[in-house]
């Protein structure tokens, strides 16, 4: 079975706050009461990295409206991720906690750990307030993803927990019909 | 590691071919020499499958002229999904093979059993014709899927395969620029 | 050993009750307390199924009037079961409980999962209050069996039972006479 | 899964040929190239086994016709069994290969040992010319069989060996209706 | 090491008392707190077998009065025994107690299974009052047992059980001398 | 199983021949191709030993005449066996070989080690020439053996092996009836 | 026992050659022919790295001119190195090889991997032409290493490898005598 | 990982006090509540040996101003240690306590066991007052150390031990500028 | 490591107490609070044997006077160490303790046992009065010991027992000068 | 069982050559072609030992004269042997090898070895030509042993190798009478 509906490990990890420029130490615990969106990526100073989570910070603001933070994970230490925010064009602009994995233990836990290359794939989860899985998407190298499909998940996530007993469709948006499951809908769809 | 970059696992199925209406054989050497969209879903004449079945079936003749095969996978038998296409309104739209994985070997060895219920979770697989897996996405029960998503992922994927040397960074269309990952481009972007 | 004598192995699982039409969650303690016929067959939606299912109906009524409840299992889930009940001239006719077992736990437990094909084998059993199995009967696939035989076996059953001391004999029917085991018949039949 | 559909297992046995008064030995050999009934019953000189091998004698005939030969199975020897014969009014009428099983294996390997008690289960086997097992009936000790039965079972076996591609519907007698599984069938009857 | 010296191991069997012509149940328990004989054989209805223990009922008065209670055992059941005790002329005059070892649990106990014939070799042993076995003479098929030789040797085991310190020499007869074994007898005899 | 029927485990040991008052090389090929009395006792210079050893010697002729060697057995070493000869009364009148187990391996191998005391167990064994255990007799320590009644046994064990199909009742005397196991015999005796 | 003495084990690695600004590939071959200094610190933009790197950069003309490679290793990638060449003042002066080793092997196999940190251990080996480890220096954290002292090592080592026989006396420098140890040494120093 | 950060192991042994001229015994509590330098070397009355204890000795002084204490060990025994200091020019000049390690296991517990030769490898280790290893230097046979290199390091480990949150640069002397690292230096050195 | 400094292991064994004629029991509580001798022999009634028994006769009376008592062990029996003890000149002379070993136990605990042969080896153990062995010899077959060097051995054992602090030097003789080992004697004798 | 009648184990090790002043190489070859006396102690430059050695010294020409080498094995190097060789009285007068056993190896093997302490204990080996122990002869710490009983042992030795069919007896000397082992002499010593 897929991480989907399991708890996050636990872990322990020093982090770049790139929005207040501090070093600080993350662990699951951060991760619970919150919704949260982590973001793996292969390593600092690359190519299709940046422009994914540069495309990730457009949508930060959105996404801490609707009470989610965002952590982005790679197997460098925090140390390179103060340099790489420092020196990058791209990731100069980003607000986020950025977690140092040099142990490996995270991206391992999220079952992401290229274990030959020692780096991460790159694979975003959506975390709810109670630390389970709720959607992962993991792409091959040199395929970008693209974070303003987080921000509808999120959305029928949320619905969902909220609202127990309705599930949304395909392509749902905020707003629109959702399913109430039950006996008379059966092979009625 | 999870399953991208490694090759799907041999199996053998039957399954319902809607657009024919024919019961056919299956097999993994059916998703190779081609590009492969594998989508699994928890169970027929339910609820929020069929909408995802639906949305997949308006991106098929898209994805059909990439050159990308469709197949949806659940633990039910290829008779129970011929009866669900001839009673669902939705169902009865699809063209495409839904295959029957009652042995649950090939739901399990895409890692999306849940043994517990005996049931596929909603993981959607890109597979490339040498049948290695390029991206993933799983979502928990009640979220459904955008099926218009995975027509940007095959773009993308087609390209980096037929440009050896280029990656897609982020959101990346079709026609809009490529990356080329060269010494000079580190820590500048 | 065969099941016959053993106690059967506890279960959770969803069913479509055919008769008022509902979803209901099913274990093995509604199989004490009461007897029971558990009917196994391999799929829905198939050839000889359907006809061994509807005449196991036809016997429902007297298999009832002798305190005995029917439940049919394959591993098929419950959805398909009411779909199939919805759709299926000979499987609207019944009345008794339908089990699901995607799970294939109960399947398992009575020994009659083809694990290469995860579908059931074709076999009925008898299990009184007591939840032991009392007798058992698998066929090939291909070859549909007789409810009929049943109701002359559970009165045997019950006779047994209720008469500590008495055994039927071969071709024994409700009324005829009985055999008290004792010394002097040793070797007199 | 149950030993329907299974070869039967290699032995080698001492057996009283009841129709000829001979010793003769037996094999798995000689079940096969014809079709068989193993008819097993714990103990010879007690109470429902000998009603219900006078039952199976009664059927003797028929099944001969269909070339059918008959074997009883008991964990006594066949020294036992020829003195049954010659001191028991309803033994003495039998004409089939009555098999002592004193080493336990025969009993073992069709799963109808009661290893507590060393003795055998009442069960009854089809085993078809190639040694497969194609159907299987085991009571509980006090309710005696219906040898009856055995002959239509045979009949839609052998119906079914001839005829590839047929399937013989519950309740089938010989010369009535069977159904040939096909596409359009399915949920259909 | 032998059985000489060692406890019997516990047992529950049904036996025929030919004696009262019951059938009656017999526990390790039942040979203890008084002397034993048991005496094992292949199988009812044969032909070394009879003679034997006709000839061991010759000795039972004798035995009896000795305070020496007499057991024979087989794989058979309890049932054969009694149409054995039935049918026999040689049997019919036995007194002693029949036990049947259909679970053959007796006779591997005491180490005279042959298990792959399923039957108990020619074994006799006297246990004494603490279930200790005290003599032990087996042989090979074909060959009978001397019942007689059983009296002198129980007269001897009470002899030296009755009198500690002193044993008695070859061929020893009741009220002939004994030694008492000491240090000026080494090398004395 | 016991030893009745194995064939005797190989063995190499000094022993003393009492004949010729030679040190002899004894193996377990000197017990094949004639017929062998193998006789343990505990130890040289002890009490019942030497008159059972005695009485042996008297059946020696007997035996010799039948074909048959004698060899006793002890833990202790051939040397011992020579000094006992030299010095014992009961002992000097022996002239069969007396075989030294000091390694204990002979012992063990017919079952009849004390692993406590090191000594052997009175256990008696007739071999046949093709080295295979005809009978055993074990007693208690303190109970002598009586040599006389393996005259009558070796002359039944020969009589069988020279008259295949015959076997021997109780009792049996040379000269006297035998049976000949028949069908017509099952039940008769 | 210490990694001195033993051979590197096998490698590949991804490397920045500050020399040249060019990315390439290394591995456990490039350090045998030739002397190599390896030297591990646990993080680029780090504290006390780039000063013992800088220090080590002032001794790298003495070094090539003995013949000697450099190597610095840390858990970071290739693309972090050239990032920190790019923008450091002390590491831009760099000119010999700064390998990534994200994947740990080389750390690993070194025995300086913090596993707890997944960061390097502040070590110094030299490798000999044949890839054996000559001498090794590694300090705790905080401490910084003094490169100078490895010029003087170096020399010893080539010094004792060209001239079998004789070896350096502690505080050796080049040109001052070594000592040839012989049978009349022993004791007089 | 090194043994750097680790703390010594227990052991006990006998010593050469060269100070005093008396034997002592020694654990690992004595390297615990001071500063500690651990000096291992193959063997007595070799070569290479003397030169490094008596150029270690030329340094005890500054070391014992500095809070030190220096053990030498070898497998060789206390009473060769003292014969050693009794007859050897540049031996009989040291002060310091030379470790008898003839069990070998301070050596082994160290990592400088050549289990081959059974002798120590030139390994120096600087432990601090927690028993913490802080720097570890090896060098292979025929290349001695210079004692010197120590001083230094000491001083900055105490200096870094006594003012946490500093760190020392490569090459750093006493009184000379140290680091306190901190986010601003990150990418700065 | 072999015995020596080790306690001798427990056991308890009948012996033939050649002085006083009697059967006594013996275990390794007698070999405690007093010095003991314990000499192991192949076999009585051999040939060196009661030559190297009989000259440690000759030694009993000094060794008595010395505090020693004096047991030989083979492994025959207390019964043949009686009649040896009867029958020969030499052995007849004896007053010590014979033990007899026949389980083996005390040889194999003294590690003499030939496992093959099932016989001791020629060693002669002195143990003290807390039951540790002080001094062992072992000799080839064929080869005999000489008992009066044991005189001196146990002298200088019982001197270095009660004089702790001194050592007796090879050859040492009673009354002769001993070394008290100390500083000043390193390398001096 | 112990090292007598046992073949040496193979080791390689370096030895001072007391007589010619060299550094030898021994292996277990050297030991055989010739007889060997190998004699383990634990320490050089302590106490007992010298006055030991010294002692084995002086029956070296008598042992030369029978065609024996004798070893001396201590622990210690063989650098620390020729040191004691330079610097002690007792030792200088030494011609024999003196082998170093830093790694434990022969000591081991030889079963002297105190593990705890790394140092032999006081065993004496005599080796024959084919490298088999003829005896052993242990001390403990503190009792010193005197060569002159190892010349007799071997003359022993020798004689009964030149001599197959005699041994022998206690205390025997060259040219006294030996014993040749026949049935007559059994139990006449």
């Amino acid at each position: 079975m897929s991480l989907i509906g399991k708890e996050i490990q636990p872990f322990a990890a020093s982090a770049y706050h790139a929005g207040s420029g501090d070093f600080i130490e993350v662990s699951e615990q951060n991760m619970k009461g919150q919704w949260s969106v982590v973001c793996f990526y292969p390593a600092d100073f690359t190519f299709v990295c940046p422009t994914e989570l540069e495309d990730l910070q457009k949508q930060y603001a959105t996404l801490k409206s609707l009470g989610v933070e965002v952590y982005s994970v790679s197997t460098d230490t925090h140390f390179t991720h103060k340099a790489w925010h420092d020196h990058s064009d791209a990731i100069s602009t980003l607000q986020y906690v950025m977690i140092g994995d040099p142990s490996q233990r995270i991206s391992r836990s999220f079952d992401v750990l290229d274990e030959e290359a020692g780096l991460a794939q790159r694979g975003t989860f959506i975390v709810d307030p109670d630390g389970i899985v709720q959607a992962a998407e993991i792409n091959a190298d040199g395929i970008g993803r693209d974070a303003s499909t987080l921000v509808g998940k999120i959305k029928a996530a949320q619905y969902v927990r909220n609202n127990p007993g309705e599930v949304c469709p395909a392509k749902w948006e905020e707003g629109s019909a959702t399913l109430k499951p039950s006996l008379d809908l059966v092979g009625k769809i």
